[in-house]
């Protein structure tokens, strides 16, 4: 029986934001055990060297990613890997029988024409069709049997979220979406770049692949579509905020019904019963950021703007953890048969 | 001949941020010179105990506001006091000669009726009339000729300097109007709550008074109706930003004509040619809070998404400047004939 | 046998930051269970409007303070009031029985006399013999049978524990003793002051209470008087760091032996063995607060200055965790006969 | 006469932190006229792609550095240069007779042995001699001559202005000199590095180079060295701040007399009188940086803690206006006869 035994597992890419990140859940995990921790650029370096939160909890090196070693050691691999990097090592674990929790976009989009226009060319082109989307809440059946798991954006994560029930209950014109996104500076990841230089981020607010740019943008159109049972468009701005995790997605929407916020309230509950990761906050109570860093928690809220005959649906994440890490090992605990919540009770960190 | 004199300038309710930002641009206005410093609660505190910017600088104490006193030593007013309790002083001041320059909302809005519904009561109804809109791109002419001058709100500053340009030509719906604007901290003012604490305001965005709630919603939409010949409603959500200044306004419209981002820019340097506070950026540059820190300019981009026909207008400013204060000297610069931007040549910081 | 059963635990004035924290951390402690949750100016409101953080997890309502219904329920009480406030409060509860963790400053001092000079009348004087000094690494023992415990103050913990060893093996000059402490917003409380508006906090560092007057000072005294066997008295200086969270103390001592980094590492390690809160780094790695922020951990460095034969010893902890509401329930660890790190095993956020 | 004409002057290595700040402090000078703007990485580009703020006021493009340019166009050049390439440049410049304020550390140490140690070879020693140390407040009439300005260093700049009174006075011991210094994130410069990413920076504080590793210790030691009439060392540990410009410095001392913190500040006050840019504030005050943004001044403070016999005198500057750029045209003005302050009369951001 699958909830008996400890399951192990390996962290690639563990170097990065969201490896780092898995790792910190992972140490709180009682049903996994990490075998392996790979990453590139570091490999041979002190874990604490790198992630230095671990300093006098982890004593290892990171490994070189190899994909035998880790087949051998390791029952499931989380690859926090790039998008373009994560597809051939993702293959290499498959083909070992390795279940695979992919925290890259590689294996997200279905329409394979979609990943070459907005990615360029898919180096596994061969599992997408395997791989399930790894949006706990809209996905959890399939994830259940899932043994390649394409981990949801971070974008997507909140903005899906924010206004499913909506879409799912006809109630709002599917032409009139608008996604405007606020996303703290890890979301950008490790990487140096004037755009998250301290100096040049703190203290200011800017928009970023602005007019339908970001990659993410096809994410939230096929889940939404999927959602409406057609094609739909959303207008995506994401927006980089001075602060270091977070997500805060408003979505615009015009009603198609001549519906209360009190009533998109009631539908969003009904949709995410008994999902321990979603609490839908009254109508008034605006979901901030800082009420859920560190933690797997979404809020969402919904107002209705009686003047324009608009909805506001928002929804806040810790973009590492809801939007990242946590979600895969939400992931994970769906597809092991774990309760879908295990390791992941942490409250956000208040103040 | 105006131009040849000095200006005698009085800045009441100095101890605020607004009140603070006057003085310091005065500081730096070679016609204006400062011949009282009043306030309320803070009168009789030394002004560099309260301004602490001002140690070395401004040696004497705040002044406990009184109309005659100023009237006898000043030519020009400026008022920061909060909107209800500004139309009695403003009254006072105006009954004795006092040309005025009020930050707060109390004669932006024309429509008595509107201003009663949102702020309440009106204390001096009959300057109403009187009083012009403090937006200096859009009433440039009037301002040359106003003795009481309701400068514009911060909001309503970026947001409509932002669509103007697209309102004015007709090229978008003016029933799709969305306005997703994210502020500074200094927004807020200096009075103390929960919510501009710093350990619960950091590492944190929310939305707040959303669904038509905030009052500089009907400002923006007597802007946007005077430009535009009808009545305009727009959906307007605030987001405080972990930031001390700054606001930046993401505008959201369908195109009614098919139009590029260049078409839109060249219709917005059009319109703010000769304008010295206000720079268009070329398409594909998105303006940041951090480049206009401490200026009283404002910068603006167009983007259109042709996936959805929609156009995203974003203005950047800096609240205190080009949202109260620098906008405040502006208008007095054109009421008393001097160079549109003396005294506010000064670039931002950066970083 | 203590071990085996579940503690029933009240936090007591859990509307503060050091209050909301014990209720994060005891949300994950296995053996503590939360049976009353009291506070004083927002009794009556319901838990998550207070604590946004536990939104959809914690339903009911902050209680009123009442010292019978505590005694009934709950096996030892987390009392998170302010200095003063709290001795009533601990006398009734321990009168009743209650085990007490407090977490104010009023059970720290000793010498009563020094109490009074600090912070004026104590109302409880005849229970500060029985108070155990709740510093965990350097009352160990005590703190087992201990049945009052005076949680250690954020800043003497950071300080204490940074020279600790060095004191206690006679390797510095006693009267050369300087702390440097920069601590996060979060230390000044939920309590609104100009000096923590995020306004006028962000974007600068300044020190308070400098010249040997914040309150802290007799507390480090007392704690390195303690291990040195004699009077010591400190120069300590704190600074407010525009941070949430965090305590950095830099401690400046004069060699009295000429010994390395290296020796010093050695010192503390040797001390601190078998303590699952510390971290003693190599020489030359400098401890950030950002890598144990939401932890209980404490890294600790030191570096010798050849040129000046000074050296300084760093500490860096989360001021809400191991500098109060971590560090209580390490101690009732300890009390009850848990594993000493039991709960608290979190890694900080990294990022 | 000198007064009477305009300078001509060239930014070279406009495109750093240093740089920008040349041209937004020159863009508001009266009596200077920047005709070179040039870089080396960014040479061709626009220069308000690189400089953001510039966006519709500089519209030309960066230059490369060449020095017969210079030399024919300017009177004087600004450089803003990494130590070790300034000065290679700076000798071309002087040989054509350009006046050369220079921001680097290449000609501050009047010891070329002791720049060897710290720097590494020196590229132009036979112009050391020539070099007048550019902190104006203690070399105001060397500088009315310089043709040659070796500009301060931020850290030597707050740290000696701090102490230096009571050097000069012979109040402190001089073996007992402590410097901890708190900078914000721009004193590290432009160039990109895990320690100033966005992410891992903000939400903490650390210290770096400790022990006596910092390059700016020799500088603050030749300047004390020079006060005192002997060789005196400090302790001096530079923190990383997570803001974006202040240098705060907090030094420690042991008192040789017994005096009072008032007596401190009149021995300052007596120092700085007549200096435009520094501000002695009455004991109890403490500067906090947020007060000096973006302007030329220091704010300095003593206070004495009787119970250790020490003195905590405190300095705090922007650390790219007073401790870089500021500075430099403040010896700019000293140099060509102008007003001190001329052109750097803005006073801080508040808040």
């Amino acid at each position: 029986m699958e909830q008996a035994r400890e399951i192990r597992v390996a962290v690639v890419g563990a170097t990065g934001y969201t490896g780092a990140e898995l790792l910190r859940l992972l140490h709180g995990h009682p049903r996994a055990k990490v075998v392996a921790i790979t990453g590139h650029g570091k490999a041979g370096q002190p874990i604490a060297s790198v992630l230095p939160s671990f300093h006098g909890v982890l004593t290892g090196e990171v490994a070189a990613t190899d994909a035998d070693a880790i087949a051998t050691a390791a029952d499931a691999a989380f690859c926090g890997l790039p998008h373009g990097a994560s597809a051939p090592i993702v293959r290499k674990l498959r083909e070992r029988g390795v279940v695979v929790f992919d925290l890259s976009a590689d294996f997200r989009l279905k329409d394979l024409a979609s990943y070459r226009e907005w990615y360029g060319e898919h180096d596994a082109p061969e599992l997408v069709g395997e791989a399930v989307y790894g949006l706990c809440e809209l996905e959890r059946e399939a994830l259940r049997r899932a043994d390649l798991v394409a981990v949801a954006g971070c974008y997507p994560t909140s903005s899906a979220l924010a206004i499913a029930p909506l879409v799912k209950a006809g109630a709002v014109d599917l032409d009139s979406l608008i996604v405007d996104a606020k996303s703290g500076a890890s979301g950008a990841g490790r990487g140096l770049s004037e755009s998250t230089h301290f100096a040049q981020l703190s203290e200011g607010i800017r928009a970023y692949k602005v007019g339908g740019l970001h990659r993410h943008t096809p994410e939230i159109e096929q889940t939404l579509s999927k959602l409406a049972g057609r094609p739909v468009r959303v207008t995506f701005t994401p927006h980089l905020v001075p602060m270091i995790r977070g997500i805060l997605a408003t979505v615009y929407a015009r009603l198609s019904q001549d519906i209360s916020g009190e009533r998109c309230t009631e539908l969003a509950r009904a949709l995410y019963e008994g999902s321990p990761s979603v609490t839908v906050l009254d109508p008034g109570v605006n979901p901030d950021t800082q009420w859920v860093r560190g933690s797997n928690r979404c809020f969402i809220s919904y107002t209705v703007d009686q003047r324009t005959q608009r909805v506001i649906a928002q929804a806040a994440i810790d973009n590492l953890v809801k939007g990242a890490s946590g979600q895969a090992l939400q992931c994970f605990n769906l597809r092991y048969g774990f309760a879908e919540g295990l390791g992941l009770e942490a409250v956000g960190l208040f103040p």
